[in-house]
């Protein structure tokens, strides 16, 4: 029996929304089925204003577009994190200022950012990690103090709640991602929440090439023109029919989802020397994904090539950003985060996905346990 | 009858392709239909390497990364083209100059550019407007003189030739759009074609998030790390699969789409006043659309509105981004670039898909004579 890393989980509805899309002669971006994905977000989480994107990468760069994101800025972004959140920001020419994370979370440590804060910091980016919203109130009163953007990168966290609202719904914007590895999969797919009313007009120039393109469809100008930055940042019909399929099914798949992470919870408790991602009160979370850091490297190793032994694939996390190749050229090394880099040494994400089966669930919490109890027992 | 301006064409194997693709278990972007998409391709018409991404636009941006565009960076464009042309630069904080054009193609006026180049001068990206391509071999022999970079962007030209070599396989880089008012549709999508083989692993990283993956793919390092800038310009297999289907029925797609060039070529060769789009002896063109420049804005607008009464769409070309009102922000002016401007004004674009039927090519071709007689004769 082989369990992978993650797998793809179908609904049953997907190719009938997709056969849908191909035969209405429109598959570009913002039609039927991205309108009808819009309005489900919309309602379902209070989002303010929703933009399909291609990724959830791509969401990022709309958001820091948005944001004017340029030339010599500073943004303050967690080195714990994909390198989608650092790139969004560096290929505007921007500069990204590494912070230290919080080792129950791997979230961005919020006592940490504001000593981090210049003249030069337009932005604040922090992500919510396995579906952990980061302390998304604290951060937006630190960078409301300084007048600093805030884009959180939910891009784990769709459906995931802090304080009994969305993630997604607190920070000035806010990003997902629909790849494949997520809960909710588009294929490649991802959504740029704007929260700001202000920036809602201008944001719809650059998702549209930095045209007016949407004033035209509204009826409001009979040509459009090149007005701004931007981008071409559409989902295509096909990848919203699918996400569609996905959404539509929110509960059951965050239902199947949860038995994952009770039954990894129950396992990892047993062993001491092993710790367990946290759940904060004030977090609920969408059950992505269950992570968790061994004492030693060796021991981190030594699990991973053990469960692969049976066909299991668990995987470590980030490397840090900072520590990166392309970290260093702006002046980090290793030892700049030491948390950081301690924790991201040792830490592994376990399988998880939507569609195991409880015979699979069982071969893999049982063979965990044996590896687990070779591991710590002996010693 | 309705004759819409364009429409999409199915080839029939469109959606046991996407089925096949959302059955495989994985949907993100160079899986298995990507691959297949990307090998015909090169096959097809000898690209050194190629990269499927989210759209056209989005190739401009990865080639544009690939090639370093930076701050302060100066860009040779016609401003006769999409925004995405020159948004690919402006985001990264490249200057756009505006060259004019040639009227016989509407493409850039190869003798107007090296009077534009200046030792911040890093790109030239022409288009190939309609399907016709630009003057490649001139503008690479200018370039190479002064050690600039090349981008066609050949969003329109995909299985067009110039010397009997395809779009694309002849610049440093070029694009291609598969959006759906294209030739080859993907719903959202587009490729980079990347000819300068020292280049490929690079774009790799930056097609990749920036990071190494495509090393871990290939078996040559255990983990992959933030490398490079980058973003995420990969194309889901849904889109992929649609895509192959399209591409794999080139020649029957381009056979189709010739009878409307040569039905247009033949109306409008009866009205002197109005000139229509050149095909040059070295140019092959791949039917993507037919232009007809009118004698006055009054005539142009009056024909495209005349149309419109019986159901058949005709548009209007792009608005020169010169004149646009971002263009303007970089010091032009409408009389900036007087030839584009006149003949942008009176330009229109005939109503152009594959699956235009005899009956409806017959109404639209009678229909389009009667207007042009009443416009022409009466005076």
């Amino acid at each position: 029996m082989k369990i992978p890393f993650n797998n793809i989980f179908l609904t049953g509805k997907e190719e009938e929304y997709i056969k849908n899309a191909l035969n209405s002669g429109r598959l570009s971006g913002n039609n039927t089925f991205g309108n009808k994905v819009i309005d489900l977000m919309k309602k379902k989480h209070s989002f303010n204003e929703v933009f399909l994107t291609p990724s959830g990468t791509a969401a990022l760069e709309m958001g820091a577009l948005l944001a004017n994101i340029s030339h010599g800025d500073e943004v303050i972004i967690p080195s714990y994190t994909f390198s989608s959140t650092v790139n969004a920001i560096v290929i505007f020419g921007a500069i990204p200022v590494f912070c230290e994370i919080d080792e129950k979370t791997m979230n961005i440590d919020v006592t940490k950012i504001e000593s981090l804060i210049t003249k030069k910091t337009k932005m604040i980016i922090p992500i919510d990690y396995a579906g952990i919203s980061c302390e998304i109130d604290k951060i937006m009163e630190i960078a409301n103090r300084y007048d600093i953007i805030v884009m959180q990168d939910s891009a784990q966290s769709y459906g995931a709640y802090y304080n009994k609202q969305a993630c997604g719904s607190q920070a000035h914007l806010a990003t997902f991602s629909f790849h494949e590895t997520k809960n909710f999969c588009a294929g490649e797919g991802g959504a740029l929440i704007v929260n700001k009313p202000e920036w809602i007009e201008r944001a719809h120039f650059i998702q549209e090439k930095g045209t007016d393109r949407s004033l035209v469809i509204k009826g409001l100008k009979s040509k459009y023109h090149w007005v701004d930055k931007g981008s071409s940042y559409l989902l295509s019909e096909l990848n919203s029919a699918m996400l569609l399929a996905q959404l539509e099914n929110e509960d059951l798949i965050k239902s199947k989802r949860e038995i994952l992470t009770r039954r990894y919870n129950d396992l990892f408790s047993k062993y001491a020397r092993v710790k367990r991602m946290s759940f904060p009160d004030n977090c609920s979370t969408n059950h992505h994904a269950f992570w968790v850091i061994f004492d030693t490297i060796y021991n981190q190793e030594l699990f991973i090539s053990m469960l692969k032994e049976y066909d299991i694939y668990a995987y470590i996390g980030y490397i840090p950003l900072h520590s990166s190749l392309k970290g260093k050229t702006y002046g980090y090394e290793k030892t700049s985060l030491p948390l950081t880099e301690d924790l991201a040494s040792k830490l592994v994400r376990l399988p998880f996905y939507t569609g195991i089966n409880e015979e699979e669930l069982e071969y893999c919490i049982s063979t965990m346990k044996k590896v687990l109890d070779n591991i710590y027992l002996e010693k």
